[in-house]
């Protein structure tokens, strides 16, 4: 009986499969048939960028290693991916990886520096630009399949797999690193709209190839995130942006979720290409579900409320989870990623607590 | 006849009213006559930010001189204030100086960072430096009135006070510098609501203060901002931040703009405290008008269009002012501060193409 050592090994690398024998897979579909529509015994719940710097384990393990090369490194991002399903207990495994990972598996200038963000070698300001950009494309990723594949066969929840939405990329390349108000790329679709359309063409192909790579290693789940979306005004989104969302999301054959920050101006049509509209924190659920009734829901803690005392977090969770009823199912996470000095306590305290709350 | 040399100086220090003698006064009451819901002749236009980066005469003036230090030197704050007004030949002219200044002149310890923005030597964390902070009040300031006297004297448009909103003041004094999610102060609210009402009610105070004395120096209508409003849910705004926001406005004598960018969940409530909704460029004005009828207001192009080619801006331009048909009266301005990239010519070229379409 191994059970002592074992039960040591439980902050490090157990099967997680030992662990959760005793619900026989009891919960292993909550996730899936949420994004589906359909509501089981109880929410299913993860959080946007679970897997990463707010856990201790994924500190160390990142110790020597780059941003970019950590995720191309199939064991280390698997590792990475399964650390917080382990910690938490969350229902689902958000593959640890990057937006900018396809682009750099595409033989793309791109880097990530810490405490900034992307960082471009060549930032695409010109016709000439996106011309060279397009010459690139993503055939395919051994590294990423591999990756995926020793998650989806160690755990028994499953795997989401993600892309950045076509604009965020591209608002990205264009600057050339992050910026506040995305102006050269906001410029460029007007300015120029024959190449605004070539580079979000080609953005939207690789993305959705990514997510395609991602759903064949085995990822049941995918997300598309359009982080910096909320920088536009309805008109720009409707008409140089959601297109080509449309475009990437279209080549998923698994459940799709949709999510930006701020886009409460365009929720109807954020919700009007995927199977679930993923919400920020600033509006309560039950009226993002009168806006696109009959779409199941995920969000939306406010990440601002993990530093708070548990007694109000907890009230804030009930809110969140009363509102979620509004949609036909409701994924809970929060309403934007895990904030870096997040007490990882205080995720694994609120897996507990929607356990506990059948 | 000294026209000669008179004309040679137009670009850098005549006195406006030579120049507008044309007009004799006709226009120097279009903007506090829009801002108090009286239509004109046209439509009055002013940038926000458009004393500042964007002008090489500005980048000159500023070379030896840090940005705080600039403020609070009353020639060279008045100088920079009127620049714009006579190169672009605005309808008004907003007093340069910065939200953080009346913090400064209540000796809080702040400077501004060039590339990084506002950044305090203590950090507002704990109930301990709230009361700290507290204990600073901003009674009077000579430096302020001193400039706002020598804009008013030497221009025919009227001086535009502003200052920062007291949830975009305490974001900033609670992280200690710029932050993307402003999470340390939405968690403090929550966390210890005693001590954020402390800290809002005397932010409210001081920027409440900060507006009076500008009234009292001649400046004739004010806008309070909320730069970072937009990262708030509504509930929060609603009863966190609104009320603290109304103190501050409840100060002012003359009209007062509210603005904020990314607030589109609560543009009623933010119209309720001020005579003008400032509108950022998210959301067409016909829009806005309908949702707080009756409300004159200012906005919104689009400040990545500046960089567009003129045809796609005139057009935009066009759209703005069709659509602020549906206000009572319209402001023209952009829907955020004026890019420091941008080309001057282009605001000129704006001025002049309103003042034609009369």
């Amino acid at each position: 009986m191994l059970l002592g050592p074992q039960s040591s090994r439980t902050n490090c690398l157990p099967k997680l499969a030992s662990r959760s024998t005793s619900s026989e897979n009891g919960h292993v579909h909550l996730l899936n048939d949420a994004a589906r529509g359909i509501r089981g015994e109880r929410v299913p719940v993860w959080f946007m960028r679970q897997a990463g710097r707010s856990l201790p384990e994924y500190r160390k393990l990142r110790e020597n290693t780059n941003m970019l090369d950590a995720c191309l490194t199939p064991e280390l991002a698997a590792e990475i991916t399964m650390q917080p399903v382990r910690r938490h207990g969350v229902d689902g495994a958000v593959f640890f990886s990057d937006i900018v990972i396809p682009l750099k598996i595409a033989g793309i200038d791109v880097d990530i520096k810490p405490g900034v963000g992307p960082v471009f070698g060549r930032p695409v300001q010109s016709a000439a630009d996106i011309t060279e950009l397009t010459s690139h494309t993503l055939e395919d990723s051994p590294e990423i399949r591999e990756a995926i594949g020793i998650c989806v066969q160690e755990l028994d929840v499953p795997v989401l797999g993600f892309g950045g939405a076509p604009f965020t990329l591209a608002a990205y390349m264009v600057e050339g690193r992050p910026s506040r108000d995305h102006l050269g790329a906001r410029a460029l679709m007007h300015a120029d709209p024959a190449s605004w359309d070539r580079l979000m063409t080609w953005a939207a192909d690789i993305t959705g190839r990514f997510l395609e790579i991602q759903i064949e290693a085995g990822a049941s789940v995918v997300q598309l995130f359009d982080s910096w979306a909320g920088s536009l005004s309805v008109a720009d989104y409707e008409s140089k942006v959601l297109p080509y969302s449309k475009l990437a999301l279209e080549r998923a054959t698994v459940p799709t979720i949709h999510f930006g920050t701020g886009t409460s101006l365009f929720l109807e049509q954020m919700a009007s290409c995927a199977d679930v509209l993923g919400v920020d924190y600033r509006m309560p659920l039950d009226e993002v579900a009168r806006r696109v009734p009959g779409k199941p829901l995920q969000g939306n803690i406010d990440p601002a409320l993990l530093a708070a005392p548990w007694s109000v977090l907890e009230e804030h969770i009930d809110a969140v989870l009363a509102a979620g009823r509004a949609a036909p199912s409701h994924i809970l996470n929060l309403g934007h990623g895990v904030p870096p000095t997040t007490d990882p306590d205080v995720l694994t305290r609120i897996v507990s607590y929607v356990k506990q709350t059948l």
